[in-house]
């Protein structure tokens, strides 16, 4: 349990002391006191600076000792020179969890950035204090207001964990914000993957854990724990520093041994993380993972506006467990109803022959598409739709939330194409209802693992 | 030049009639007629249906008969029955060019839809008009305010012919409008691939062409074709249906064989064609080659806020021909002005510990890009900044659009991430000028295939 108090200072402090903050303050600053005080956090905020008495109407301190009260959590920005100063006195006052913004350590391109690092490290032990960092963008959890970067989130309440080595994860992209919770390790010294694993676990606020790994110098482990915790929640993973290149810039970043691809993608799959190959794709099982329940079977209805879509989307479950099962005769039966003498229905489902002539399009699609959700013979459900237009998106909206709604253990996302077909992924998205994807092979890939990953807690093998 | 006077009619009409054209106007309808005056098309237009006398304004005509003046294209969108009736009144009047709209031929699920296909095809013959179709969603040019789709387009006058078996391509995604000019030989009578190549190859409008197949009855004139004009002008293709469950889908959209993943992956790329793998890979290639010019060398520089950032870039060029070399000496020595002492400055390139105490961060970015842009041991330039807010957005515009316009032949790409990515990169994209990707691989993607099509230029082999 000490190592998850621990872990907890970071994500929960009571109380932080932020040491060398700026008095530059202001919309063209990157100031995490301004920040901080921008998310209503509710706990002591102690600005350390000793040429300010006073920081945005919070008095300051000169020094982390001249601080009466006790502090759950002390992030330090100054010149790397002054680090280690700072953490001996941060030991003394009895604090335990310490984040380095700082760069220029073992990331640095010079002897003095290397000494200083191993001085850090030698403190970590002598301390016994847990050293988030150095590099490090910090901590975040949206539940309790509190982040200490400097760069300003917009923090979403999703149910997702984070554990990174690069600062721009917490902020995500324009589809996805991965905070919820995180905590970026960086240039490692005594606060590492396995550590945060650990807290996630018992964190009843996450039930998906993400991470991007550089690196790590102790992924025994971080394997061991990954085991126990990917049969309880998602564990999604991106490796970077794949290339020859990448390993030799990643070890440049964290400085931390980047590992082969081969190897990394073997133990991942080993202890059930879900590996990812890029951004985009972290992004796309992320918010499945999150949004959808499991799939019950393998087989998938797929029900589109545009043949030529509905194919794309089969393509992209090709070499995949997921099958595309002819639809029942009674299910076949009440769809026809809708369909013209000459149209072939099947899976996939051209409704658009079917709903062209029709007086009210949004009613009959849905009518669709109740039939199919209500077909437990279906595992997981697709929708494909065209967002030319505010009047389309809305629609879609209006049939997508009331089927979710009525069927909230049935797996069903969308596809958009169209002119507006981001701006709709994203708005739903925000709105954390309706889970779709911008093109169809993004879709497919996210059902293909979220197929996976049910089968894995169901059988417990990959 | 029969051919290419015949494609003409169906992309520069002087004048259109669509035959069936129904009453029924408005917002809630998708209406062919409606949306050509929208676009202010200049010639003349008929519609024809037989229980109206007039439509929006226009003099409606019962049959294309009664109509005095030549037509140059007539747009049939009556029931299947109908079609074959109307296909040899056109040809009475001397139409050239017909397009089918009409679904329920070789793409049905009856016999009666295959007779009628049939019966399509010995008319083809027999009156030698050229036949789009049937179930196209038409053809369109941006250029002549022309389009006969039934769905309303936002066009843009980008320099790029899409020659497609899918209407869904005609709108594309938030990102990209593929139209320019478009045109869906869809279940291909005989007006095919080939056919629209050789016209596209002598339009000057169109810099790019952008294919989407899912199938193809003559395919050994189009790859001698595809030979020919790869050399002129990039031609990029996606082939869908590629699952087993894919090709069967597409043998039922579009009535035509479909052929095996490897086959189609070897042809095309004998032929100097760019094989994309998804929608989304299309859309990004697309846009990168109409919009850069071409590279010199495969070497590639990356400069980058996040050094995570810039790793995941890297990773993105792996298993490419593509370098990030190091940086010259001189070049060097220029950049190391802006840093600081500890800093480690490489390639990739990481300007943050440059900026982040500038005054002026907008300013020193510029310089080092500029450095960067000047040094011509570089083929490719890559930008990375994270887009948080519209303060750094428009911050990204000012730096990114005075860069391109004073290094026109460099080619240049820029990666956002953040809050706003995808705004931003849709916004710059309608603008024209700078050309942005919303996640690190996708951008290198596109630049792998940069420096293949610049090879391929150069060298003549892929």
């Amino acid at each position: 349990m000490d190592n998850i108090n621990d872990i907890k200072l970071f994500l929960e402090p009571q109380s932080i002391a932020i040491i060398g903050i700026s008095r530059k303050t202001g919309a063209k600053f990157d100031n995490a006191l301004q920040n901080l005080l921008s998310y209503g956090y509710q706990g002591r905020i102690y600005p350390v600076n000793p040429n300010a008495t006073e920081i945005l109407g919070l008095k300051a301190y000169p020094s982390i000792k001249s601080i009466e009260d006790p502090v759950d959590h002390a992030v330090i920005v100054t010149p790397r020179t002054q680090v280690p100063g700072h953490i001996r006195d941060c030991a003394e006052k009895g604090i335990r969890a310490i984040t380095i913004v700082t760069q220029g350590f073992s990331d640095s391109g010079d002897d003095e950035g290397h000494r200083l690092h191993k001085e850090i490290v030698r403190l970590a032990t002598d301390t016994g204090a847990r050293i988030l960092g150095p590099n490090s963008f910090g901590s975040a959890n949206v539940h309790a207001n509190v982040c200490s970067a400097f760069a300003r989130l917009s923090m979403q309440p999703n149910p997702v964990a984070l554990i990174c080595q690069s600062g721009m994860l917490f902020n995500g992209v324009s589809e996805y914000r991965f905070v919820g919770k995180g905590i970026d390790v960086a240039n490692i010294t005594n606060v590492d993957f396995a550590d945060c694993l650990e807290y996630f676990e018992q964190d009843h606020q996450v039930e998906v854990i993400v991470l991007h790994i550089e690196g790590m110098p102790d992924a025994r482990r971080f394997m061991r724990m990954a085991r126990r915790i990917s049969l309880k929640k998602p564990i999604i993973a991106l490796k970077t520093g794949r290339s020859e290149q990448g390993i030799a810039a990643a070890q440049s970043h964290t400085g931390s041994l980047a590992g082969t691809n081969e190897v990394w993608d073997a133990a991942l799959k080993q202890v059930g993380i879900i590996s990812v190959d890029n951004l985009e794709e972290m992004v796309d099982i992320t918010r499945t993972l999150s949004m959808l329940p499991p799939m019950e079977n393998p087989n998938v209805a797929v029900a589109t506006f545009s043949g030529g879509t509905g194919i794309m989307a089969l393509d992209g479950m090709q070499n995949s467990r997921l099958r595309i099962g002819n639809i029942p005769a009674n299910t076949l039966q009440l769809i026809s109803r809708h369909a013209p003498d000459w149209l072939a229905v099947g899976n996939p489902l051209d409704y658009w022959p079917m709903v062209m002539g029709a007086e009210n399009q949004a009613a009959t699609i849905s009518e669709i598409m109740e039939t199919l959700l209500q077909d437990r013979s279906f595992g997981g459900i697709v929708f494909i739709q065209i967002i030319p237009d505010e009047y389309r998106g809305e629609n879609a909206r209006k049939i997508l939330s009331s089927l979710m709604e009525k069927y909230p253990d049935r797996p069903l996302m969308a596809i958009f194409t169209g002119p507006l077909n981001s701006e709709y992924v994203k708005k739903f998205q925000e709105e954390g209802k309706i889970l779709a994807f911008p093109t169809p092979e993004r879709a497919s890939r996210a059902l293909v693992r979220l197929w996976q990953y049910s089968e894995y807690r169901r059988q417990n093998i990959y």
